[in-house]
């Protein structure tokens, strides 16, 4: 089977990584702190030195980092040059969508052609191979990798055009939403415990009727079991960083978001609080202990 | 069949009292404006003209009405009267949990039970009867009105235990929730359409993943439609008062809510702007127009 590039083992890279091998790929890894992509050798991966030796000339890299800054360290003028003519880039980061379509523009020019493919996942959703992918960028490069993403990670692929910036677009979309969903959720929670209803009495009628959906089911859950710390699968930081991109993305393009702006200020607590090991759920954690709770 | 008092039929009540006639109870109603209940006397409904004269002794009287005031102006020394030991007061109105708990002491002195009910559902869903139905209260007496809540709109029934106001809480959680649900879309879908993503693109993708509940799926739709106004199921000036009763329960029991405040502040500037027969949903607006949409 093919050879694909595949750099960023993160908790989230990990888990796909593995899903890779598994389906029988053979992947070109490389990771920054290579310690962490060790164990996938084990599965057959060859790690290599540098982002331009993950490429085969024509062939498919993925990239998965945690911010604009890191993908544009690995995003080399070596490594598009390695990838060469016909080559894709497959960017599944949370990005901001600018630096997609500044990749895309340049990419293009050396005949590589960028896709955005950012990840709705968890990690052990994306282990599960129960994500979903949202892809935007020219059509026979998504038909292409429809494949690699549903192997690695994504039970639904939603196709958002040819515009590379418009995944990354959704992904913010989705990201605010999740935040919103926890403040609400959060300030719910304490006005009922406040005046002596069982939250989770709340919790079982509204996530089983109005609130259906597996975000008020799953994070719901971890608002009530105080579960915002203890090796997070997706950090407070990042959750942060995902907020600041929303407002960036906002500011830019002249988009009032007062919630946006409450759930920033909301994470922005928990790093000035330097809370060990929290997950973006301890978000909810600002209208739980505003309320004294 | 039994005879029941039935008070208040306005947008969601009068097809409460249509699916109780035509389930074979006989009602004796009183509205404030009459005529509005006329052409339910073709459905066998007897007409009446004060409160107290839709009660049988010992029996059962629905209330259904716009807020604390007007429930206050219903539920009179006369009416606890002509119910009598043994009868039972179900309100289904979204009032403040103070009213249910002073009026539950109130009626238990000279007899009477107090239930609260509040309706989850929009008339279209109590007029289908799949509309989700809160009670607290005597568990003696929310055995007894169980069949009379799913004759007229609840599919399922939640019970919140024995304290009077607990329904009405979660009734206002409810209300909250879905106005932080109509502010997170229309700020999220102010951000797609400012960055040349198509909303309902995202709509779908996000309604049939993360947010699948009916809130998201129904709601949503309505703002990408913009279906702010025109003979309102709903009004917004009935938001704002849920909204009002949020934040006087939140202020009382030392809660603070941000997005609540943010929400009811949306719904004022509805009401400020004097929108004819804007619904509730208007409150979407606020974010798309802020953002020059």
């Amino acid at each position: 089977m093919e050879t694909i590039g595949f750099i960023g083992t993160g908790h989230l890279g990990y888990p796909i990584a593995e899903n890779l091998l598994k389906a029988g790929y053979t992947l070109r890894i490389y990771n920054r702190t290579r310690e962490k992509a060790l164990p996938l050798e084990q599965l057959g991966a060859i790690l290599v030195g540098s982002p331009e030796e993950t490429a085969v000339s024509g062939g498919i890299v993925l990239t998965l980092v945690a911010d604009d800054h890191a993908l544009q360290a690995v995003a080399t003028e070596a490594l598009v040059k390695a990838l060469g003519q016909g080559g894709i880039h497959v960017s599944m980061s949370t990005v901001s969508p600018d630096i997609s379509r500044e990749l895309s523009a340049h990419h293009r020019e050396r005949g590589v052609t960028f896709v955005a493919a950012p990840v709705f996942a968890r990690p052990e959703a994306a282990a599960a191979r129960v994500g979903n992918a949202v892809i935007s960028g020219p059509a026979a490069a998504k038909e292409k990798i429809r494949a690699i993403l549903e192997a690695g990670f994504a039970k639904n692929i939603f196709d958002l055009g040819e515009d590379a910036g418009s995944a990354n677009v959704l992904k913010l979309m989705g990201n605010f939403m999740i935040a919103g969903a926890l403040e609400m959720m959060a300030e719910a929670f304490a006005l009922a415990e406040k005046n002596g209803v069982d939250p989770r009495a709340a919790y079982e009628m509204l996530t089983t009727t109005l609130f259906s959906g597996p975000v008020f089911r799953n994070y719901g859950a971890m608002i009530l079991d105080r579960k915002f710390t203890g090796s997070p699968s997706f950090s407070a930081a990042l959750g942060l960083k995902d907020m600041d991109l929303v407002l960036q993305t906002a500011r830019r393009s002249h988009t009032p978001m007062p919630l946006a702006n409450l759930v920033q200020n909301r994470l922005t607590t928990i790093l000035a609080k330097d809370v060990h090991d929290a997950d973006w759920t301890a978000l909810a954690s600002g209208a739980l202990e505003d309320a004294g709770l």
